[in-house]
């Protein structure tokens, strides 16, 4: 860590079922599913080929689901709340709703599930029930994460 | 579909419990964390801050898993046996199992676990069971994909 | 390769006179000519300025020719037919015909017009007669690629 | 704001003369400079011309001035605590002291200088003794910034 | 500097009063914004969520005050005056004075306001007085940047 | 134009065949390689999978020939020698004839070869013989670039 900052995240035991948080918005633009297929390499046409997009139940291109996720991922870390605290991303199950267009803006709300002391790993696992929610207040993505925190001691 | 142009994908009913996939290869550069970060916002420390990153257990900088798990989606599609034939990425189930470091070289390695007909939505779910794997041979992520296929009729 | 992966590439021996590819569409958007010009840095104001773009011609920006053109390698790639078997990209003799302006799809179309046995260079010249064509039908660019193909054995 | 989020910044009312702040790190890469140099427009041969940069006093390519300062306006904004309540960047002054080479790791530390009530704008300025540190605790840039935050009611 | 390349820039020698430069146009999109959030870090909302934006005074998202910067400096360097003759950047006094919204084009006007040698570090600084201006002819952005020049001998 | 601007292209008329122009040096980088895979969608495992690059006569992941092509088109953008006077890239002839590795430093050199007046298009024809040429003064892209220029009045 840079000599004097104060990691902000929470530790394994301030984890409990009360323990909620809800992102800052973000709006998936055209750039950000050009960006994305360049950087995933997937540039199927339901993401780039605006004529082809026509043609499907949508009527025009949507973004990609990994994109929604990845920057629901992102927003939860702008949060702060596993600044430090972190030691890994252990898994998901995840559940592609709803579509997100160019132009939506998708936000990030998530609770904590269930908390799971692993010791011999310094710390727990901390499962939340993440959603990321449109601004229509549609829930387009939800599912499980569960992360591995450091434990404070 | 641009004129002229067949989609190389498979249709629902194509896909059996024999299908499986390979992929090419894709090394993981110090551009790839630096671009997914800019595209996720996720500055977490561990795929950001080099003099961090030495002193945790792996001693330098990590991919983000999304990272690795958005190049494999892509790396799939660009197999195109999906190509013009998928629906909807419908959902998954993931274990983040290892780190992939700047340098390493990944592949996805699927094959089909599931499939089931959903007439009433133009076709069926195939359910994939899929690796990422590096280039020590080591599974670094895995878990299953379910996709929505077009049925050929 | 990444082990298990099977390149999809022909080899020079299977190209003939009735060989020909369509690739997929990709609209080129306002972040491509954005990030062609960053990436080039070619910021020529007819692709960068969309105030003295209004006193042209064209009456908007429009994409770089050379973005067009890269755009085509791209899409003639993921076709798959090439994958693993090109040893080099020897030349190309083009003409940019047309503007591929903001929000346009484009797509390749490429047939062999010659081929030639190189085999102290372990395979042969495949000469393409390739065309950018966009949503319209307009053809935009054109002309050949010659590309060093492996041979069989 | 997204619906729930509850911005984390602080009022014009809470900024003191103990107000200070520390970031985390982040490691400037030589995707950063060639990312900047494109977003920029600025391909000065000092930040993309190895070659040329070996004869220089620093004996490589350095990175841009501006990408320094951008930097460090991004890790300011993600500490939260101007999130949601900045109206405006009114200024700053500012040194460029020393050269950020390529893996250099710096870090944004900032204190309150001085505060004024801006009644008819809504809150005040707030004034801000700022400054970039490398790895070896070098003082790279230096400078005050003036911020115009939002008054509590 | 590549074999043959005549740079060309101006010597501290030859600023005067009478120097004055203007560049050319660039028009800042929302790609722009997307990837200078991406490259600096600052994802705050009135930069990256359109709907909080419809509720700012400007109601809309704005470029980031530092890309209007950031630009100018690209689109100084483009007009090749201190190519290959600038030592470095010292420092700069800037306002930001108005916003910049998606589709506006700036360009930079600036005129010597200075000259100062500095003999011991082999020519002398050179204070602008620098405009970033709109289509509209409006300053946005103004301020001074002082340049290290070298001597001509 | 922005008001002010004074472009500093040359009209057709001034091209003659002593016009050369030799541009600044760029070193292409691992970034580079891995924009120019995600803008143009060339995945190539020569470009971007080191391990399968090591069984290659290269040994190493090379750049794509259009991203050095691409990048010579910029360098010549940036000597302003067309900077408001092109009308329009027409066409050209173009050799790949060498290799260009992660780190390598190139420019372009370029002289005038012939020019054809075209009255009814404002201006005329000029054809310039270009070269690619790296740090170590091998040839590694050569061929004619055609361009329209504008008529001085």
């Amino acid at each position: 860590m840079a000599e004097g900052y104060r990691p902000r995240g929470m530790y394994f035991e301030e984890f409990t079922a009360e323990t909620q948080v809800e992102s800052q918005g973000r709006t998936i633009t055209e750039a950000d599913i050009v960006n994305f297929a360049g950087l995933s390499g997937d540039f199927n046409t339901i993401h780039t080929d605006a004529e082809f997009s026509k043609t499907t139940p949508f009527g025009e291109r949507i973004a990609h689901g990994m994109l929604g996720l990845s920057v629901a991922t992102g927003l939860a870390n702008q949060l702060g709340f596993i600044d430090g605290t972190v030691i890994a991303f252990i898994g998901l199950e995840w559940k592609f709703k709803g579509v997100v267009k160019i132009g939506d803006t998708i936000h990030l709300a998530a609770k904590v599930k269930q908390t799971r002391a692993m010791k011999a790993m310094g710390g727990g696992f901390v499962v939340f029930d993440a959603r990321v929610i449109n601004q229509r207040g549609e829930i387009v993505q939800q599912g499980e994460w569960t992360v591995l925190m450091k434990s404070r001691t």
